[in-house]
């Protein structure tokens, strides 16, 4: 990179250069790493050493260790690696359990209050039960791992590329990351889950290297291979791959991200180790979900390998489908770029806020918990209730957590199309956006409001004080837009608005996030539908051109 | 890699060392690239130079030129990629298409004088053709571009690690590449056609880089700013990625396959080219395929995007079918070593062969294809004919090119299995092997036969010299002895028989070929079952261990 501005590739390498800053989830603890990435002449906290010092005392040092040595160091490797895939994939498992159950709990008691008629009870109940959930997470994350705050991607990022913040592999970072993400998340609280699960992965690996906690005197000794720089690098590589792998239930998808956004440098090996690791994740999850089929796990029942299939036989599209998606990757592009923009903005506010002391902090983050249950709970009610369709796949209206028909406050027959969106899980705002065969299910007007909300609530939640990613809320955010541009497009397309509904989750991905193949992977194992492609990829090019347009302008 | 034996790392990094050597399709006649890739000591044809030399008179020459010549250079970069994008889509489809016309033809006839029963003569005009079409192909490359033979693939690998030989990115190279490939595809031989569009891919690129043929006179000069070799190679590692993606309708495969198997190093702006580029190679194969799909492309007609497609709704299965992936793993190991060193032995003695003289590469060739045809046509009078079964999905027997059950000699209502397989296309035959729901078409025997004839064939049809590429054989070969495993497991298992030749294919593609992610990709992209991706990764890391493991002590 050093030769870049002298040929030329000046604005072509552009992208490179500024990824670091503009993309991917942020927090706004640790900013002094992030800073630290950026300039080379900003002094940073604690530098790594990945060289390893080829000097004699070394290589007699070693020699001496003979064939034993060497085997018990790879062996050793190998081994680690797969314990990462092991306890990353059952974090990540545990987490979606108890998020579905907790989160599910609340609305099954809500919708049974409404139902009842008892809506100012079961609004207090919502409101408390998430101010509660958010107070708990801002709490343990506030008074005993700050560094578990926000998504940890920069952290780790920062970590990888040479620059190590205190803390931010500890154990109880790593306690506090985990319980904080599931009450943040069971919170309501416009936050995602892969985020964190990625830290998760980086603090498992980095533990696992080093032997378990020096703090709490939890080490063993024969763990001494492991204890220089590199190696360890290494090992998080392959935690942030296993992290992403077990949050989005995508492990290739997980590989080619530790690959394009996390490492600085890469070795044909270690894509082969991550790999490794990322197929542990695939085969437990796998193996886990097979368990949960039988119903032994709550409410988490129903779901799949695929988290938001869209699978359909044949999807036909032609020429007509380009300029509407076309102008999704405009559109997202535009609004990713924005995004990024006022996040900065946003998080810059919050630094301000968040400087005075940890009360500020902690109030912050309820003050965000309490707008945000009066908007889910309050927004519903501005829309009119619809009849139920007949030809309905499923029961309408649904009364409990999942389904595309809440019936809110809907008399018997009818369903609130914007409470099914909104007065849900994040996860299952998804999957109905993706849904098909639901095409005159959403008003205009409700979707609208629901872009509107997701846009500016994901913005303000991601700075608060507690493990918070922003890759769910983006998706959510962009397929609602694509929905949108679906229904307007309406009967002139081959396609449904749920996969619109993909087509903007990808544009805005792209628009926000910058990275290409690792992306399309990950929507490819998120979604399930290979024939979308073509489309997904022409998506994918055209938002992150747009955004890297239009953030070279504002002066990042 | 300097510190590898320092570290003791020796062991672990040992397959990334060892990978230019065993694996992969290679030729035999550069083998001069080759060593000279393997050993920095042997002296290389040409060197290139990747460095940019950072000196005044270049800083000063680039600066005077101001903007618009930035954005100049920057703006013909992109059209490159999107050309060589256009341009490689449209030689894979032609290519394509014209296999499929050319093979289908002719299989069309020979099945319609087998009907008639005049066997003689079926036989004569199916071996004359074959003969014809390899005698055709290898004329060609012996006289006009010897540079064309094989895959390919180790050539512009050491291109893009150095080292230029004479010749292999020539415009005639590239035609002959293209017309010799479909020719020798066409002819029945055991050869495949991605490895040979990998090398057109990478030839466009550099063709359109240096601005057309020199040779020819047929060049730009409005095209100099490409003429250093580093912006050469970007645009060779897009061209071969293309190549992957146009061959296997796998963009992101594709992408993949540039990073993991090609490329020395890599940047992420190369990363985000080759992805444009890919995507460009998706977008046109779409379009042509929908157009064909109105019946206007002869023979080739019901083609998807998809090229092997085993996509079923819920694929379930549970700890019980673990054991048999794990075998076929170590089987695919096994088996992919045995390859490798099988096919180093005969390519050694088809170079002694070679280097007599041009009328013996010609007659080797012929012998190959000779034989092929008597295998091809003989083989399957060996099989016993069975009864079509009642609830067959298709009709049974098939008369002509596609189906999974020809009728060859067999009586009314009858069909022969080994046929089904071995006098088909490649392509058809991995499709029937692939296929659901036809657990007891095949026999014991009959599959046992197509795996020892493919395993050999696909050896020593690798070496003539003629384009020939090596993964479509290895897929058919590892899909033949997984469809065996799963008839062997039979009733044991919760997949069906289809899959376990999905597995088996996976397996032998990562015994021989060692590589993991883009393979991984790959065979996703090929088959649309996202929900074996589990299995498929499991297999992929078993059947490369191994093989890793037996390589390392055969002394390669």
């Amino acid at each position: 990179m050093a030769t870049n501005s002298i040929n030329g590739e000046a604005n072509d390498d552009h992208e490179s250069v500024t990824i670091p800053l503009l993309t991917s989830e942020r927090s706004n603890v640790n900013s002094t790493s992030q800073v630290a990435i950026v300039g080379a002449n900003v002094c940073p906290i604690e530098s790594l050493d990945y060289e390893i010092a080829e000097n004699d005392l070394f290589k007699q040092d070693w020699r001496s260790g003979g064939k034993i040595q060497i085997f018990q160091y790879v062996f050793m490797k190998w081994l680690l690696c797969f314990l990462i895939g092991l306890i990353v994939s059952l974090i990540g498992f545990l987490n979606n359990l108890a998020v579905e159950n907790i989160a599910g709990l609340k609305f099954v008691v809500t919708s049974n209050m409404m139902l009842a008629k008892r809506f100012g009870m079961a609004f207090l109940v919502f409101s408390v039960s998430n101010l509660t959930l958010t107070l708990f997470a801002s709490i343990i994350t506030a008074f005993i791992a700050p560094a578990a705050a926000g998504s940890g991607i920069p952290e780790v990022k920062a970590y990888l590329n040479g620059v190590d913040a205190p803390g931010i592999f500890s154990l109880r970072t790593l306690i506090v990351k985990i319980i904080g993400s599931i009450s943040a998340v069971s919170s309501s609280l416009f936050v995602g889950k892969a985020g964190p699960m990625v830290h998760t992965g980086a603090c498992v690996a980095a533990l696992l290297g080093q032997g378990g906690s020096k703090r709490f005197r939890l080490t063993w000794r024969w763990l001494h291979f492991f204890r220089n720089d590199r190696d360890r690098r290494d090992l998080v590589t392959c935690g942030s791959a296993a992290g992403i792998a077990a949050g989005f239930r995508a492990p290739v998808g997980g590989v080619l991200f530790a690959l394009e956004e996390m490492a600085s440098w890469w070795r044909s090996v270690l894509l082969w180790r991550s790999f490794f690791t990322t197929a542990v994740v695939a085969i437990v999850l796998r193996a886990l979900i097979d368990f949960c089929l039988s119903g032994k796990c709550g409410l988490f029942g129903k779901g799949g390998l695929i988290m938001f299939d869209v699978y359909s036989a044949s999807v036909t599209y032609h020429l007509i489908d380009v300029p509407p998606a076309l102008a999704l990757g405009v559109i997202g592009g535009i609004l990713g770029s924005l995004y990024n923009f006022l996040l900065d903005k946003v998080l810059r506010i919050y630094n301000l806020i968040n400087e005075k002391g940890i009360a500020y902090k902690i109030f912050l983050a309820c003050a965000i918990s309490v707008s945000t249950s009066c908007l889910l709970f309050g927004l519903p009610w501005l829309a009119s209730c619809q009849p139920c369709p007949s030809d309905a796949s499923e029961s309408c209206p649904t009364i409990g957590r999942s389904g595309n028909f809440k019936k809110f406050q809907c008399p018997p027959g009818h369903y609130n199309d914007l409470a099914s969106l909104i007065f849900n899980t994040n996860d299952d705002a998804v999957r109905n956006l993706f849904s098909k065969n639901t095409n005159s299910e959403f008003q205009y007007s409700s979707i609208l409001i629901f872009f509107v909300t997701c846009f500016f609530l994901s913005i303000f939640s991601c700075g608060i004080v507690a493990p918070a990613g922003l890759f769910v809320p983006v998706i959510v955010t962009g397929a609602s837009y694509g929905r949108f541009v679906g229904m307007l497009v309406g009967s002139h397309s081959s396609l449904n608005h749920g996969l619109y509904a993909v087509l903007g989750a990808a544009s805005f991905l792209g628009g926000s996030m910058r990275m290409t193949v690792s992306l399309c992977v990950i929507i490819l194992e998120l979604t399930n539908n290979l024939l979308l492609l073509p489309l997904i990829m022409l998506v994918l090019l055209i938002s992150k051109t747009v955004a890297d347009a239009f953030n070279g302008l504002s002066g990042h």
